[in-house]
């Protein structure tokens, strides 16, 4: 048997290896247009603020590592065309015009940056970044720089706006929405973070979106918002997320949908014999029982180990997504899962919230730092969200929560469970139970 | 309505606290024969290492506090009968007896240190570790001292012993097993921990008892082993476990059981109107199904809550445990929950495990650092119990873990489960899921 990946990213190789692993005979192609292969672009922005000393050492595994595996890695390659009758490709390397048969076509095209119709987006100093190269090209730029704008303060742009601080530079962060990371956080939430960026000499620009970039001899120069105010900046981040690329899934004549391709649990198109992982997919949402998107490297990671054994004749099947998400920037951890308050209110869900201040320690144990933990339920009292933010530790304690949601589980029911205690890791009552024990009180 | 709690530790205050949260109007007095009440036991360790500076700190409210609001703490008093038709107990303050009238009495009289059977106990420079007036009464004694052992190799008895060695002094920690923490890590697991020990240079003296403590001029001296080694020490912490305290339940006529109080769900006692929290009382395992000790502050305090409802009149229930668990000893932190291998064996459950070794954040990253996860699955593939020892980041894993457990999860379900990931923070795929991967693999 034949595959053929195309995509190079988290989902295309891990569904080689994964493969590989279940399977030692299969031949496996994977297709990229990159010049690298398994990076973590989630390390970029730390690459580019110097905590990571370089590029290359983001990089896990060369061609040649997959070559040993016999998976052979073509990079650099588009492929162009695929023929679904004939189980075919075609595909351009060094200017050359290829054709390949496949038994079996994997779709990892990934997602391409999502550019928001202003004017000046053309210009010298405006960048994207989605691959190691775009990275690399932004690091170089910046160090000639005293400036910099992002726009779009999701995760990756409030990670690259505080990697340009830390090179020097003096930053503006924009978001057209009122608040930073829309998307996972409440506004309350956020806040504290807005707070601490601005501690830092981040400068805000919450609540309008940029109407168009103005340049100088061709290099950008200055951001024009809404309202007219302009703010000048010798380079220009766009961050306004990521949509997922559909050309040859649409080619094929693959079922799509709001933001990406159908599959099945299994993985599967709706065309025969092709298969689709990462942010080019919808997945299932465990909360809202309907598909939305999930552009996230571990979802990809997952998908790609329902997809290997799909393909090699197992039984698998990729679960509901609650998007769980976690970063740290600067002394900053946070991280949340489930729905916003929000989003709740935007999918017609009532929800009762609460939040609380607690400790990542015990009250008296040196460096006790403060964690702001927000749950938000259902008119049921089921948890559908949750929301935390401190200097550690928070990472896993959504990941109890994440557990807790997809288990049904309500405040109530996890005001009741045992956490480990000790006082230089914990405090005594858990800051999870103290915050549902405190959104429970809203239930009697 | 009248409320009587014997017993000042966290299972007796935290009752009185969230009685009195319930209500405002039930007249509450606690009897306890401590010098200090709200303080954590769990801290001495770690003011005798100096790393938090003084034993006031610990003490997080005084009797005034509580008389604000309207708890009456008696100090320094003995309780020495019950008479439970006349609702009546008779104590001793300031050597003078009295008597008090009540229509809700709690015991929560927790635990005495067991002594095992040895010669010498009595010397001067043996100590138990149980009370705030203990513990500084050993640093004081160890300021003096340049060598101590340590007998009993439980996290009190690991945290002591790093202590002293924070102090300066040459340790010797002994366990009767072969093995330190037995009652949560499998060998191999305590291994790691045992070889860190080794390295801050901590004597160990597993696999057998002492016999006998010799002294000169009444003091300690020396301890002798069952094959006749023998180890100098100028003193010695019994640090072998602590017994529930029965001898007020017993006079009362409280149905006991191996380990301490039989409780209900509601944490009544078998008598009408005397009700038992904390470390006197048995509780339900969750695995085994049958009554175990959970002499953990954590337990005590849901205890207590479940009590002060039932107390007042609100329907709650006190869940099975599963006895999770965390400390943190120098730079190591290390935690469980669930069965141990050995435990499963002892109760007649067949076990499958698997043990990893991953990183604590992606490897590229700064100082991730290594972390050792086992995992222990009955023959259904069912999670039984998790071992977790890193630098960081293990409380909350456990309290995933727990969690798991509870819900019932297999390695499978939760090898499917979404996690978490930046970087800084974590792997791509999370060191628990790359365990429960690995033991999936032994059901296949």
């Amino acid at each position: 048997m034949k595959v053929v990946i195309i995509g190079g990213g988290a989902g295309g190789i891990s569904t080689a290896s994964n493969i590989r692993k279940l399977d030692e005979e299969i031949e496996i192609t994977v297709f990229t247009r990159d010049r690298y292969v398994s990076y973590s672009p989630c390390a970029i922005p730390y690459v580019i603020s110097n905590t990571i000393p370089s590029f290359e050492d983001i990089v896990m595994r060369s061609p040649e590592d997959y070559a040993k595996k016999n998976i052979e890695i073509n990079l650099e390659t588009e492929v162009t065309a695929v023929d679904k009758d004939k189980k075919e490709i075609t595909y351009v390397k060094d200017n050359v015009e290829k054709k390949m048969k496949y038994d079996k076509l994997v779709l990892a095209t990934g997602g391409s940056p999502f550019v928001p119709p202003m004017k000046g987006v053309d210009l010298e100093g405006v960048f994207k970044i989605r691959t190691l190269d775009d990275g690399k090209e932004v690091k170089e730029y910046a160090k000639n720089c005293k400036s910099a704008l992002v726009t779009g303060a999701g995760l990756i742009g409030i990670e690259i706006a505080y990697a340009f601080k830390e090179m020097g530079l003096e930053v503006t962060l924009c978001e057209m929405l009122p608040q930073i990371v829309p998307r996972s956080l409440d506004p309350d939430m956020s806040r504290i973070i807005e707070g601490y960026l601005e501690s830092e000499g981040i400068r805000l620009m919450l609540g309008q979106p940029i109407t168009e970039l103005k340049g100088e001899d061709e290099k950008v120069k200055t951001a024009v918002f809404d309202d007219g105010t302009e703010v000048d900046a010798e380079m220009i981040i766009l961050s306004t997320g990521v949509r997922a690329e559909l050309t040859l899934a649409n080619m094929i004549g693959c079922e799509t949908g709001r933001w990406g391709i159908i599959v099945s649990e299994q993985m599967e198109t709706s065309v025969e014999d092709v298969y689709a992982v990462g942010d080019c997919v919808e997945s299932f949402s465990a909360i809202l029982k309907a598909n939305t998107i999930s552009q996230l490297g571990t979802t990809a990671v997952r998908q790609a180990k329902t997809l290997a054994k799909t393909i090699t004749g197992r039984k698998s099947k990729f679960n509901p997504v609650l998007n769980s998400m976690v970063t740290k920037v600067g002394r900053l951890e946070f991280g949340a899962v489930g729905l916003t308050t929000i989003f709740a209110q935007q999918n017609n869900i009532k929800s009762v919230t609460e939040k609380v201040e607690a400790l990542t320690r015990a009250r008296y144990y040196p460096n006790a730092k403060p964690m702001n933990v927000k749950v938000i339920c259902d008119a049921d009292g089921k948890i559908i969200g949750c929301q935390i933010i401190a200097e550690e530790r928070v990472a896993e304690r959504i990941d109890t929560m994440t557990l807790a949601i997809t288990e049904g589980l309500t405040c109530y029911d996890l005001s009741n469970m045992e956490f480990a205690y000790a006082p230089p890791v914990s405090m005594v009552t858990d800051p999870l139970v103290l915050a549902v024990e405190e959104v429970s009180k809203k239930f009697h």
